[in-house]
């Protein structure tokens, strides 16, 4: 029989399950959202806002390719509702220049997935990234827009806090979340927007990349979300922001910070209304949300394409050289904030759902 | 009908796959490994030293209570070797000493998981930490222990790089780890080793508790593992790190210090045979490995139980005041290494196995 | 929050997994194949042949509604072969006819779906069976089309045994399975075949419904499917073939008979090459394939759909009358064979590449 | 690296599941239960009365084989009550007479699972049946036995239904189930239940076995369990009986019966309070429960293991001859009565908690 190839893993999710499909080059990608509860008055602005958000070309510091990214449902919506069957979803790759890709095809792109790619199914699609593109986290943006309405009273906001060495330094609650989006670089502190898009621009000039870091606040999460040994609430925030594209790092609560702590300074001293002093813990305790807001951090590298010759080496082992040509982003965290309050919100309504399993 | 209150997420792997059960003061906890393939000779002195390695009492830096932690075998072995079928096992819990913590019936401790749960299941074993004690990661370095005799060839090492603010600054490839197990501390940097252990003794005085982070490098992992879009195999390392308890962060690679890096420097040059001359990547591109060591760092908060008294309230709102009492860890890291090896095991070798369907 | 309703359970398969969504009168139907092995030379036209198989309008012996089913394939294929990523594809539902339905918005067809999908759901599609629809299958057939290309060396065969009191009274060995497709009731005993379909005529005349049973046989299915407890080989094919649209039996090897039987005469003597005398097992023995012929029995209902008068229920509970219109199938047999194929390759190839984890 | 030789498939269950671990003639065979609602009261006289029913030696028609089947429960009660963490159970092998075995080391028994073990795991616990042992069925019995706790309102009942050419030809409806305990063959009409015993011992007498059948009726279910594509409630419950050994087939409703049908005499008519006037669809309707009692059918062929001397080969293809010894039933049906049972509740209570997602 066959020589077998196969991906594990398009699935994410208990009971809100996205299974998603499709290659940036291909002729469309899309995904299906299952456990999707009925009754829901899906709004379809809200939709096409997030996707607008994740969307190349949308500023001057982001690459300038164009994706309409035009969401087409297909089932599981009847006159504007949810019905609880399964939410098929497609969106066209309409702009695929894969000329732009070719010089690629024998080529390993370093720090890129082509080699692990080709080592694994010993097929790759050299059109562009492929399955492995960023391309797909536009299906995870629509679910997390229909997860986000679905959670009305969770306030879920992300924004960037850091880009290279230029760091927010100021604490979340001092932070107006309203100025993240009239920022191109979606830092809600308009003083450091400003030197971060400079920064950016500057590094683009140069040919070259700059890493960053996302900060996200969820607020007003139920207490009692987790399932508290292999499944706990930051365990699986954890595992949604480290599948995003470029992800090298997870803190919450006082994260890494808290590594260096004593005790005494860092446990969370209770109040008479069940709420605590400090917030340390990052709204979870023992794996289980404790009603404080759920706060934590993810790390992005430099994207990895780069407009600068860089030594290589072919798909037979033959050294050789390869230059970045298209449009690509000089850096990556303002388009991915959406997508890690879209990921947020896939894990927060998952444990909400099994949480009504939990307790009722 | 009943009013369910339900515990999910006591299972860990997609093919090998532990399942544990057991609360610190119940009989004894225990787990099943499903999917364990046949015909190992299960080298039951490498499990007894794991479980020693994690083991109360062993040092003078570690809590002094004694647990004997005997595993017992009762299926799934014959004749010394797997044989394909579910190992089930079961560890006595023969030092409860209930009487301990008797004081805490209607108290909340801070920054333990007693409000979370009472609030989540309405039912609480007051008797310790119950299910959300760490005595349940025995299970976790049981199973981890027969994963690591699957992968005789792969090369698992953790080791304590933090205690509080002094830190094991050399990279790992200077560092002699057979010298980890000679330390308290499981550091293998000698001098550094000292020095945390005279920090965490003089803390212990104070009681106190510091907190700190644990190095783990996977080494002659093949080529290929992970899955790429929602399970990739940082993802999967990073939910399992993320599921111990106290642990607040996880970063891969470069980390969180890449997020301040410009992809010219980041980016990891290809030679002929297909390694990298930087390994910023740690090992995984595109969620896939590729063959080149992997190393993480995870922080863990400094342990919640100190024997200070600290205002905290009870099950009824009102305040209270609390002072831990009975034999706790100043610092779990030392003892944390075992389980963080477990784990990195336990994910190395489920994606192993799901390699296999993968190619062949 | 949101009141919730739910569907689950819409996928099918452990690692060559189908996800499907999609109603009758939606704007299409579609699925992901997740878990298909990479390197195979998609045969579209075999994918074609299966669905016109499965098509309404093929014979004068069923229904004459028209669709067209042309599967759009979005992903997981490059110049033809699969990429071993997901495969999404859609099939649009181009000949919906609402209106055929409207009058039974308020309206509980008798043994239909509509009472407790309203009762689970609170939210019904009355223009048509929506997700309960049958329309649902063509998913399973694409799906199972290209789990028979990706097992060359199976061959799958299902034909009509019985319609109504008519039934096909030889052993399947003397049976050309070739004939199968040349009989509009797909009933490979060419006499039999013309009995059943004059039953059909005549009970369509009356127009009444009729039921039926199908037998499916597997040859050269290698040694070794089957997981042995709870996943048992024919436990799966069972779970499988219930899940069609109106299945009220599955037996397999010596089935209800065998229950009749002695245990000297159904066992299943041993030859010296590991062939067995008779197959009373049916291919099967301890939930694992032993390379004898695999076979089973189907037992379908007569349509719920007559176009005859019933009384019936609105959804207040108020006394109604019903009367079927539009264009339903008479007999669901002959239509169902190439379902029944389908679920039986999506079966074997899921376990064959299980399998492959078992051993190597 | 090793070779690998897995058996997967050792879990039952979505949200309540039972995973389970041990072989005939090991130490212990044991399991967890994850899921399980907090706040029980455990009854275990109840669950000792399950176990009563499914053990060997209890009367003069089944194998007089003894087998103490203590339970030993080791986490998830306390004080008697469920905390809703996993149950971990474990019942001791104390019976085993391995010596009973020692003459099939190296011979294939008829139609047991000696030959499919030997060619998929490579390895062979000749002790007796291993992991294919119907002992296993035990930890079902102990996971149903709770199941049955959780769902006090619903009443399963299963009985024996035909033994060999002796059926019981009354509508359940007729039947007194409290009767069904009364007698050593579980048949609730006395007068058949005395022939079915006088078959039973004839042929026990013979050294020869016999197949029967086994009806099971599920009173007081409510609206909606059932998840309508590939999780059909009949398709989980005809998966839950063909995972019993030694079962051929299932049927529900009015199952193959149904198929000879016409709809104008299958189809259930509705009355005006939602039930309907006739049951042929068995309780169930589009894969969901309807309210009405819930029925089906499950056909177990003769033991395989007789006392009469039966050619057969070794493990090497050598012509052999076997003959059974050792204390072994006649006919599996009366024992298997609580496993049906028992499978029933593991299906009703997962789709009852399942449902609790769906609607609330």
């Amino acid at each position: 029989m066959l020589k077998t190839y196969v991906m594990a893993g398009n699935s994410f999710g208990n009971i809100f399950k996205l299974t998603t499909f499709g290659e940036s080059h291909g002729e469309a990608i899309g995904g299906i959202i299952d456990g999707c509860p009925a009754g829901l008055s899906i709004n379809f602005e809200s939709i096409a806002l997030e996707m607008q958000r994740r969307k190349p070309g949308q500023s001057p510091i982001v690459t300038q390719r164009k994706e309409d990214d035009e969401v087409v449902f297909l089932s599981g919506i009847f006159k504007g509702k949810t019905t609880g069957t399964p939410i098929g979803f497609t969106i066209k790759n309409t702009n695929q220049k894969s000329n732009d890709y070719s010089h690629n095809k024998t080529i390993y792109r370093p720090s890129h997935a082509d080699f692990t790619y080709d080592k694994k199914y010993g097929i790759r699609d050299y059109r562009g990234g492929g399955r492995s593109s960023a391309r797909e986290t536009a299906c995870r943006v629509v679910a997390g827009a229909i997860a986000k309405q679905l959670l009305p009273t969770i306030k879920i906001n992300a924004f960037v806090s850091s880009v290279g060495e230029i760091f927010l330094d100021k604490p979340y609650q001092s932070l107006d979340f309203s100025k993240t989006e009239t920022t191109a670089v979606r830092c809600p502190d308009l003083a450091t927007a400003k030197k971060m898009e400079s920064l950016i621009k500057k590094i683009r000039k140069e040919g070259d990349t700059v890493g960053g870091t996302i900060t996200c606040v969820l607020q007003n999460v139920p207490i009692g979300l987790g399932e508290p040994v292999f499944d706990k609430l930051h365990a699986e925030l954890g595992k949604a922001m480290l599948s995003i594209n470029a992800v090298k790092g997870f803190e919450f609560g006082s994260g890494f910070c808290g590594a260096k702590m004593r005790g005494s300074e860092h446990n969370d001293i209770f109040q008479e209304d069940g709420t605590t002093k400090t917030n340390l813990s990052g709204g979870i305790q023992g794996g289980i949300s404790n009603g404080m807001d759920i706060y934590f951090r993810v790390a992005f590298k430099p994207v990895a394409t780069i407009m600068q010759k860089q030594d290589t080496i072919d798909t037979k082992g033959n050294k050789a050289e390869i230059q970045g040509k298209g449009r690509h982003d000089p850096c990556v965290v303002p388009r991915a904030v959406p997508i890690v309050e879209a990921m947020a919100a896939l894990v927060l309504v998952d444990y909400y759902l099994l949480q009504k399993v939990s307790k009722y």
